[in-house]
């Protein structure tokens, strides 16, 4: 639903068929965009007329479905977390390069505009070397309506996979340079929903940068305060409804979350959101250059520096997401383009897994090495 | 200067003497207080009227002037860095055990009233345990008017030592447990002001939880705009001052540096500073408990319960830095207090040089081991 606008607003995107489990979302697909809807995966990538895939299912289908796609000659948009694994991430973006197709990961806050705009002001070099970046979020993840799996760390649920896979592309972005090292700890403290659900994380940068995140998705302190209240989509926020997510899961309860859920997702009866005045976000973001510290905000850059402060702002987005289908068509049409491919996605999965592994040996666990590994043992 | 007021405000202090290497400092200190101002540390040391010292000199002269004083059979209170070197804090603590003084590390940040209130509140476990501190600090400090040794690291200079000690000390306080691990990067990214400027660091504890800390001392973000514009010193800030720090100091140039910063201390022709209407702060510093958040301000404790979210004022200051000098009245009483004392301070700097050291071994440093090992070569 929410990257539907953008789907909609793309010239060069045609809304050829779909599929879903639900006949509703289908007969509703058909009717608003007069394209047949198919019952399983399989007829829709018999499909000669489609040309690419966008794939927003359940963590765990990500690859089965990528793999099948990219088989039946598809480009493929999928969503992040890629997959819930490494293994599955390093098969996808293998077979996409050698299916010479495009296969883009997103979209993440790594594709926000001011990301984009403060990564380009980076590797400018015009403040100097990048050396320090500092990210912090703290949600309601964890009480918004959730699907079983969404908190099954085994299904690629909790928000290590779901919100560090975001605040990971960015600081990646940022930086430009690959990941070294993580050390971090990930935190499991509400007992009626036992899965992690916060962490914090030293990553450290080739040519020496590092950068401090930290996210907790427990619904108390609330850090869009220091984004002029605005919420992660661009929308403005009320400070008054503190504590709303866990009060009205506590009143629709288990039963009611599955459909609240439901709701949200195409064909349900749930609305669909507002147009958002402003760009979408990832939290409080500083980035520190030899000669200036940038403040990322929905509505521009916050300039520090030696002697000035200047804001750079950002015009307001026409369409939400537009810059993941900008990222997408032009990868399908042989652009170059390279930033959110399947071995970003996947070098971005081995962070997550560098994230946890870490956590739990109490140790800096190098994601280039978690891939390298992988890579020998697949060719023994 | 800073911490005068609080020494001249308790009923359990007399101003008895003073050294100091300026004659003109001497001699308004005897004008002021009646009390006579010695040319040497030795001569004060044998002034039988003396009970207690305060030790507020560069950060190098800590140890060999503590030693001196504990040996002359006087209490001490001595400014963070307790010294440079984690041995010369091993033998300041362990003389002032011995001998049966007391020794108080301080002030520091960790004494402010808010993060006393926050401590408690965690030791209640009203929140459920302690789980993540996310603490992180902007500042100007590097640009302030320095003593050449403040900036030389072999000397304590640099901002780990000085500002550091601060932000572990608070999250020392808060999280209440020991120190089990430190992963950090430290930064030294200006080559005019060539010392560790910056730092980011996350800790471990035991019993789980972990603690992010962030500092840059290069004077581009400032994050006192998250305190509602109270400086450190409990002042309101006007944002518009943008680069005054850095300004001014390029207007002074080197000379003028030292005078400037001579005017500041005690017998210079600097002004002394206004009362402060607020507490003193360190910073943008979230404590994350099982069921609440807190934010510490230099005002009170914003809480973010699991339904609410309420304000816990604290009364504003009477006098500054009060705290330190009622612990270490009480010490020198010989009631219990030992928060501060000198196997704390002990551990404080045991955790600087573990920061350090993780920055240039690239893994974790347990700050214990420092300590035993320094132990062990001790007993040999």
């Amino acid at each position: 639903m929410l990257t539907l606008p953008a789907l909609i607003a793309h010239p060069g995107v045609v809304l050829a068929g779909a599929t879903d489990l639900r006949p509703e979302a289908l007969q509703r697909f058909s009717e608003e965009f007069g394209a047949p809807g198919y019952a399983t995966l399989d007829e829709l990538l018999q499909d000669e007329t489609i040309d690419a895939v966008y794939i927003a299912t359940p963590h765990d289908l990500h690859a089965v479905q990528t793999l099948a796609a990219l088989r039946a000659g598809k480009h493929v948009l999928v969503e992040k977390p890629m997959a819930t694994s490494v293994e599955d991430c390093l098969a996808m973006a293998g077979a996409a390069r050698e299916a010479g197709l495009a296969l883009i990961v997103g979209p993440s806050h790594g594709f926000d505009e001011q990301v984009r705009t403060a990564a380009s002001l980076v590797a400018s070099r015009e403040f100097g070397q990048v050396r320090m970046v500092t990210a912090l979020n703290f949600t309601d993840f964890m009480f918004r309506p959730r699907r079983p799996e969404e908190l099954d760390p085994a299904r690629g649920g909790g928000v290590v996979f779901s919100q560090a896979a975001h605040q990971i592309d960015v600081v990646r972005r940022l930086v430009g340079s690959p990941v070294t090292g993580i050390r971090a700890v990930t935190a499991n403290w509400d007992s009626q929903r036992p899965s992690d659900g916060a962490y914090t994380a030293l990553m450290t940068f080739e040519g020496g940068a590092a950068a401090s995140l930290s996210y907790s998705g427990y619904a108390h302190y609330d850090s869009d305060e220091l984004l002029g209240w605005i919420s992660e989509l661009g929308q403005t926020k009320d400070p008054e409804l503190y504590g709303q997510a866990r009060r009205q899961l506590a009143r629709i309860g288990t039963e009611g979350e599955q459909s609240a859920k439901a709701a949200r997702t195409y064909g349900g009866d749930g609305p669909r959101s507002a147009k958002a005045p402003h760009h979408e976000h990832f939290g409080f973001i500083i980035v520190s250059c030899e000669k200036a510290d940038m403040k990322l905000l929905p509505t521009g850059i916050e300039i520090y520096e030696n002697e000035r402060r200047i804001f750079h702002p950002i015009a307001p987005p026409k369409v939400p997401r537009a810059a993941v289908l900008e990222e997408f068509v032009a990868a399908v049409a042989g652009r170059p383009t390279g930033l959110h491919d399947g071995q970003w996605g996947l070098e971005t999965m081995a962070c997550c897994r560098a994230l946890i592994m870490s956590s739990s040996q109490g140790t800096d666990v190098d994601p280039r090495k978690i891939i390298t590994d992988l890579q020998v043992e697949n060719f023994k």
